[in-house]
């Protein structure tokens, strides 16, 4: 068995962490892609008054080194990112919409059904570019505002964006709300491609041990855990990369990635933040690592 | 389905902190004894010399206000430590052997064997004052000198001293090595009446929810997190007390505590300790606090 790991750090850990220089942005990019991960959210294309630290995407993509084997995507907001993010060569590109009305008019300033609208329009521009479409419903299993989400609505809204022609499908675990019986419930309504979790409350490798079971084989997840989270100060966000790894690996599931290499790169980027990553295979290395 | 949670921040947890007053350690036996929880490792009675953090082990117990629906334990290390335990009232006493000689070497200052010959001679001395005795087994998941046990080694040590009298016996994940993988390769071989999970390495509640798969229903857990780790400084030691419940509870598995009592305590914790402890659930709340 083999499960795909797309590193998430460079662009959903960043953000939401304070500013870097554009120098260990590029630098973070380069260093996980000698990890052996084979696909990683490089940068968004947004405004840079709504997220400043995006605002030099541009030339953090011009500057990294490309490797060849590596699927390097973009998440866009609206028309102009996804011209931006195509014009800039990408040819994966991710949008987002919540399940939860209220989440995504705090986070989009719109309502669900007029974010499907702008999807079923940004679709065929990206297409026609040669491009590919991947929607991530956010607060998948559980909105901050509104509590529990129900599976059906999440089923609905994939129905409706896969109709649109969406070419995948990213169930997001946006404030750390999912656990194993959320993910059995979600699960069993709708199959989303890939899943992401966060680690706010402790499950992170239970929700993903759950979904392995259920036959889910791509993740997202972030170096050194990258990426707080701005409903519980402190908390961590997203499940750490070389968590998810440590575990696949013990249970004899490959993923490309080089354990240490990874490690290493946490590491730099425990320097490149300057605090203390929320990762306990960072602090304490795999159990294999012998006093 | 329910499942018995010990918890365990008095003794194991506050063991591997910095000292506090004893006015600290009554106050959280106290507050402890009424969240719900219905088992509660209060105090070891050591040497002071070896471990300063339980030097009051017998003032703070005679100051607790003991609950009488709950069952309090005590670790002991030897003959000395069971005859103090068992004079101050505690009928259900603990004894440490560790699966690896190293460690068992390191920690206790002799062989596993010698450490079995002596718990063997320590059974029906603490039998005949009415009391029983749990044997828990150190680093049955893995040894931080030697690497991975052999599940028949353990198995080995459990037959031994169930024959010598046991009456209960626990595997502990002394230094978090424990995974998925390991929870199944272990009790696939033997059984234990409960597990002690650490989460130095992001797997504790991934554990439990393979033990639970396999029909473990009693699990040590330390309000907060509290418990350092001594061979992964900063990582985090017990699996946090509120982020067990807080899964089971979501999974519809009772436990008779409460939560919100039980974060409550664990903020007290933070207090008296004086660090942020390593949890989720105490940071973020459970996914039901809405914003």
């Amino acid at each position: 068995m083999r499960v795909s790991i797309r590193e998430v750090a460079p662009r959903d850990g960043l953000q939401n962490e304070e500013p870097v220089p554009t120098d260990a942005k590029v630098r973070l990019i380069n260093e996980l892609s000698e990890t052996g991960v084979r696909r990683i959210e490089a940068v968004s294309f947004v405004h840079p008054r709504a997220i400043p630290q995006m605002a030099d995407a541009d030339e953090v993509w011009a500057r990294v080194n490309r490797h060849p084997d590596i699927r390097y995507s973009a998440l866009i907001p609206n028309t102009r990112g996804a011209q931006r993010a195509l014009a800039a060569g990408f040819r994966e590109i991710e949008v987002v919409v919540s399940a939860s009305d209220t989440h995504n008019r705090r986070n989009l300033n719109r309502s669900t059904d007029e974010s499907l609208d702008d999807i079923a329009s940004l679709i065929p521009l990206i297409h026609e570019a040669g491009a590919t479409v991947e929607v991530i419903v956010a607060t998948s299993f559980g909105c901050p505002f509104e509590g529990d989400i129900d599976p059906d609505r999440v089923a609905g809204l994939v129905a409706r964006v896969r109709g649109d022609g969406a070419d995948r499908i990213a169930f997001g675990d946006t404030t750390g709300m999912a656990t194993p019986r959320r993910v059995r419930d979600l699960l069993s309504a709708v199959r989303p491609d890939l899943l992401h979790f966060h680690n706010t409350r402790g499950t992170g490798l239970a929700n993903i041990l759950t979904a392995l079971e259920l036959g889910i084989t791509e993740f997202d997840a972030s170096v050194g855990g990258i990426g707080g989270c701005p409903y519980a100060p402190g908390a961590s966000g997203n499940v750490a990369t070389e968590e998810v790894v440590h575990m696949l690996h013990d249970m004899g599931i490959g993923t490309g990635i080089d354990l240490d290499r990874l490690i290493s790169t946490a590491e730099t980027a425990e320097k490149l933040l300057g605090r203390t990553l929320p990762s306990g295979v960072l602090r304490a290395g795999p159990r294999t690592r012998l006093v």
